[in-house]
């Protein structure tokens, strides 16, 4: 159901209206009045017949108009009556302001639960639980009792009502930017973030999405939505809750499930949001990318009045992946005869002193530089904006020429520029001009630089959008018949996992170069595969009762000879019985021993939050000390394949090392698709391990794999 | 020479005295006057009879008075005949504002060099050149030319004009605190860091030091000074150009050696100073350190008003390696008493609305928690000091109430108390009390959890500052005199490397557990070494012109068997002289096969900036790849060998991983230690690489050492 009724109600009834200043039943109707709310505003409590000069009704279902939403302000207890009361009126949503629901345990998500029941039953959509409300800022809405908010184009969706008046403040105080919504997610109990997600992105007035996220409840539909949102919108994300610590707090403050996991961080930024991880950086974000274009090509140039500020603005473009290319020879020609002889022009450039008598020379820089073929935007950094502060005060109105003349290039060109400036806080008019045309100012070196930077990551983005996964899963489509036939005969035997053949069929069904073993279930059988086979044999029990071969003993490499296989047989059968007597034993397979090559891992599993995950990583110590891997949301793009195995620190030992030669990169990525499409086509997969698969020059061989299925078999 | 008369000077002269008032050389007097220097001021200048009401001299050896210091303002050709007029006068020591000398390559190199020689020739100590110059707040010398600096006890030491505007900008704004000093050291010509932090350390008004540095150009002396400030005062500094475009625009402006390894930020947080990544941090960092006492033991509480603003700091301190630790129970009951029901109280303690009446309960909070012995610090984050804004007017006196008690509160139980507050640009009163009372208050979220970060880092520093080396090498002290005999003969050979064996024999005298080689200068001699070894050998060339062994065929493990012995010797030689015929071959060196176990890998190297250096890493892709290698600065005590191991990611491989024993780490901090002692006893290595060293479960072996000697045997 769409959220038009909810986010855009023409008329709200306030249960829990009060007469009593202190009150959030007063100041709700109070800052709907002052803001000048254009629906109708009906005040509910039976104890009262008027409120503030409003027509007070006994219960939603006595008010006599239509009624789109209701701000319910009463205790937790009182609610499902009330939204019961609610249903019979007919209401579209309702906000939740109570605490006391899933963030206080298993009594409170009962209650939690059979709120949602109720609205369910009415079609009552609900923001909430525990939340601060919610604005709609170009009706006027204003649910939350939070003054003078700025309007503007930012769509806010926040977890933490301290976070919405952290971001909503800093607009007021340092930006020309506001907002088009809030919305205080609050326990995501009905209404989630996707569905807010959808809808701004389908809303007129909102340019870019602004986040604060402590936990997530449907994070693959997210991705989803966010994947469609990005291409038109920004989404600017924080995600909190790193720590054990800060999961704690934020586990107590909504109940929801918390943790920044390396898998969310790498599948919001593959769905294109631009995840920040510093709160001072997350509005100035917003707000560049709400107001100016991407950089196309990454690179970046910086224009400063003296060194510190360009030495440390490209240290840090440069850990941002920025690149400050030197300007062309033209470029350079063109800045040098505006620039006295100190001044330092292949990038960054350093006016050295060009500026101090006509800082409109700062425009004339920026023109130059701008049109330069490599420069995709301008950083400008140092003291424009105080010169007539600090020197002469004529040199101000040089200044806002700058600034006129600065703010039409933008347009022009429709190459962003960002502004540090020492003496932003003084507001000198040459820098609120600048705001005024969209370029937004910094009085912190560190935020303006990454405000460029984001400009650059989501431009990026952009370029190689259609290349990008959507995060749908088409279950079923592309799975085989005879690989159905492999699951459903592990599920009619009340199996959890496939053997390790019958894994190895289903990997190859779809492509996978497996190794070539044969089941024995006889030491005569044993014998004879070996027989066939050059050189030692791998043997390895068969069990479905023996999940860890090896730690049974089930495991046997480099066996040669007759005697030796028939020996190793027996051994490998009495050790699986000792280690479990019960053991249904189906025999040993028996395979060719792999030839060295580069050992790797590949794995899947499913993630609370966003369904199926694939890994990858170097074998031995790099997975299991260093953690060296890479995560991806299934399904994944060929591009994607190809760049886990680059972010891999381990990379260069896939890529030729100290002589050895490349390899097969191409058969790797093949062998990642394939995991993909057999979890897709597999819904019943709950869990798969290639460990180890070795990598050759030519090809490579999935020596051991190991399926398990969802309990249940769903 | 002390910079007493330096940096206190009692008179001025100011070279390039001018009445041209948008001259240097008028703005110098100008703030001079104006800030009421309480010394003499002499301008200088042969066209002008008074500048500003002050009798004017033709040069500085026509005043009649003694003179300090010489402000010179002139152009950089002009200034070697000044200094040697100041020569004349007597003159202690010179500000040079000119740029055009080392920082522009080889032709200002060579003036910077004569500078340098007349300045030495007449015991002149130079500040700069390409300096913004020099201010001493407490006597009025200002010698920049900026206004309104605040007095305080900070000291500001910067390679950039524009950081030190920016910092002095950031103190007048948001902060109650201010400078003792500033010097802009420009190209460090002749003072150098070390010499300025010496004045620091002794400056009565001086409490903290705050450097934004380039490149530095001695940093074992800083690092020896540093080592010594710290244990009083704290240093804060920021060193840019990691970036290689960062490094080009430091060196551009400064022409120092820029570059900020992971060696220097090692050093520097070993010698206790503050490494600061972030210049928004750099002031509020200095400001804190100079505010409020160390934390001792880790262990910070977080005090909020909302959840979001908790559930980010503790993200944010958790990365900074603080504990937040759970509250002692009493400590929670005393919470719970003066808190509502849904406050949540373990830490961090979440007020939940427990202040909107009264947010002089904040104060009660902090009293109770402050009294908890598991904490260090605390942290207040979220709306202090704007109750009375957002809420009631009242409430603002309430919040005061809060301030004073606070303020006390610190003084008495010397803890630290850091706000955060979403009001602070509204400047509320309560909050400028806190100033007061030197509790610093900021509006970034991030900025206050590095300042209480940073109080943590310094507290710890401080608690093991005993166990801290004080990197003075005793160069020879520790010399043996067998290993001054190996090294004084490859001397008097013309070689600039010890040979194999002799290398191992030099760290052998030092209690190096080396291979037990013999070298054989035949064959029959080899296989009579080899005759004596159990197992194979391995047979390595020993050639003081075959530097890489491995490139010239000259190493052959497993060899067993006389006559393979008889033809490996002769097949190594054979192949070093197809490798090199003019090489100088002493024979061939016959070892036992090592052991298999751990491989790790030792070096040492002189470091341009900082002398010698050791690094640590285990052997193969560990260190080729993935650069997983610790450094120090040599000499290193025992807790930095052992640190030096556990630093490294690879660490669980010698710890003992998947069930393998542990390896010897005491044996391999012994030979860390070994190193060092060889590298301080002979001052004429180079480079020593011990590579491969395999560690074992009881002992470790150097199966191969090469070093090399300083050309010229210096």
């Amino acid at each position: 159901m769409s959220l038009e009724k909810v986010l855009n109600a023409e008329s709200v009834a306030i249960v829990g209206a009060s007469k009593n200043e202190t009150k959030r039943g007063y100041q709700a109707i109070r800052t709907l009045i002052d803001e000048k709310y254009s629906g109708r505003i009906y005040p509910v409590n039976p104890k009262e017949k008027h409120i503030l000069g409003l027509e007070c009704f006994p219960k939603v279902s006595a008010i006599k108009g239509p009624v789109d939403l209701a701000l319910i302000t009463t205790p937790a207890k009182t609610i499902p009556a009330i939204l019961e009361d609610c249903g019979k009126k007919g209401v579209s949503g309702a906000v939740l302001i109570a605490g006391g629901f899933g963030e206080l345990g298993q009594e409170g998500r009962t209650l939690e639960n059979d709120v949602v029941a109720v609205a369910e039953k009415h079609h009552i959509r609900l923001i909430g639980p525990n939340t601060s409300g919610m604005m709609n800022l170009k009706d006027g809405m204003n649910l939350v009792g939070l003054k003078n908010a700025p309007k503007g184009n930012i769509a806010l969706l926040t977890q933490s009502g301290n976070m919405a008046l952290t971001l909503i403040t800093e607009a007021q105080i340092k930006s020309r930017k506001g907002f088009s919504y809030y919305v205080g997610v609050g326990n995501e109990a009905d209404i989630k973030f996707h569905e807010y997600l959808e809808f701004f992105r389908k809303d007129p007035e909102t340019r870019s999405i602004l986040m604060y996220v402590e936990g997530m409840r449907q994070g693959r539909e997210f991705l989803q939505q966010a994947y469609k949102t990005t291409q038109d919108k920004p989404i600017v994300l924080l995600k909190s809750g790193r720590s054990s610590t800060g999961r704690q707090s934020a586990g107590s403050h909504t109940g929801a499930l918390a943790g920044m996991s390396e898998v969310a961080k790498g599948a919001f930024e593959r769905a294109g949001i631009i995840v920040i991880e510093n709160s001072d950086e997350l509005f100035p974000a917003a707000e560049t990318l709400s107001s100016l274009p991407p950089i196309k090509n990454k690179n970046v140039a910086i224009l400063a009045d003296g060194g510190g500020h360009a030495t440390i603005a490209a240290d840090l473009l440069t850990d941002l992946g920025i690149s400050i290319p030197t300007l062309s020879e033209k470029t350079q020609n063109q800045l040098k005869k505006i620039l006295p002889f100190a001044a330092s022009v292949p990038n960054p450039v350093d006016v050295a002193g060009g500026t101090d008598a006509d800082p409109s020379i700062f425009a004339d820089c920026a023109r130059i530089i701008l049109n330069d073929a490599s420069v995709g935007g301008l950083l400008i950094v140092g003291l424009f904006g105080g010169y007539g502060i600090r020197f002469a005060e004529s040199l101000a109105l040089m200044e806002e020429d700058a600034a006129h003349q600065m703010g039409k290039m933008v347009k022009k060109r429709n190459k962003p520029i960002v502004l540090h400036s020492l003496f932003n806080s003084s507001r000198p008019h040459a820098l609120e001009l600048l705001r005024y045309y969209d370029i937004p100012v910094y009085d912190s070196l560190d935020i303006a630089c990454k405000c460029i930077g984001v400009l650059s990551t989501y431009g990026d983005y952009l370029k190689s959008y259609k290349a990008k996964a959507n995060f749908v899963l088409e279950h079923g489509i592309k799975a085989k018949p005879e690989g159905d036939e492999i699951i459903q005969k592990a599920l009619a035997d009340g199996r959890t996992s496939l053997l390790e053949y019958e894994a190895k069929a289903l990997l190859a069904l779809h492509g996978a170069p497996v190794a070539k073993d044969k089941l024995a279930q006889t030491e005569d059988e044993a014998m004879a595969i070996a027989d066939a086979i050059d050189g030692g044999v791998a043997m390895k029990i068969v069990s479905p009762d023996i999940l860890h071969k090896s730690d049974a003993g089930g495991v046997r490499l480099n066996v040669s000879g007759a005697a030796g296989v028939r020996r190793m047989f027996k051994s490998i059968v009495k050790e699986a019985r000792k280690y479990n007597s019960k053991a249904d034993i189906r025999g040993v397979l028996v395979s060719p021993m792999a030839e060295s090559g580069v050992e790797v891992i590949i794995g899947t599993k499913i993630d609370d939050q966003f369904g199926p995950i694939i890994m990858y990583g170097l074998g031995g110590i790099m997975v299991e000390i260093l953690k060296d891997v890479s995560f991806r949301v299934l399904p994944i793009s060929p591009r994607s394949a190809k760049n886990m195995l680059r972010e891999t620190k381990s990379f260069p030992v896939l890529d030729g090392v100290r002589g050895t030669r490349p390899k097969d990169q191409k058969a790797l990525t093949s062998l990642l698709l394939i995991c993909s499409e057999v979890i897709e086509a597999y819904p019943q997969i709950a869990e798969m391990d290639l460990n180890p698969v070795i990598v050759y020059e030519q090809g490579l061989n999935v020596v051991d794999a190991r399926i398990l299925l969802k309990t249940g078999g769903q």
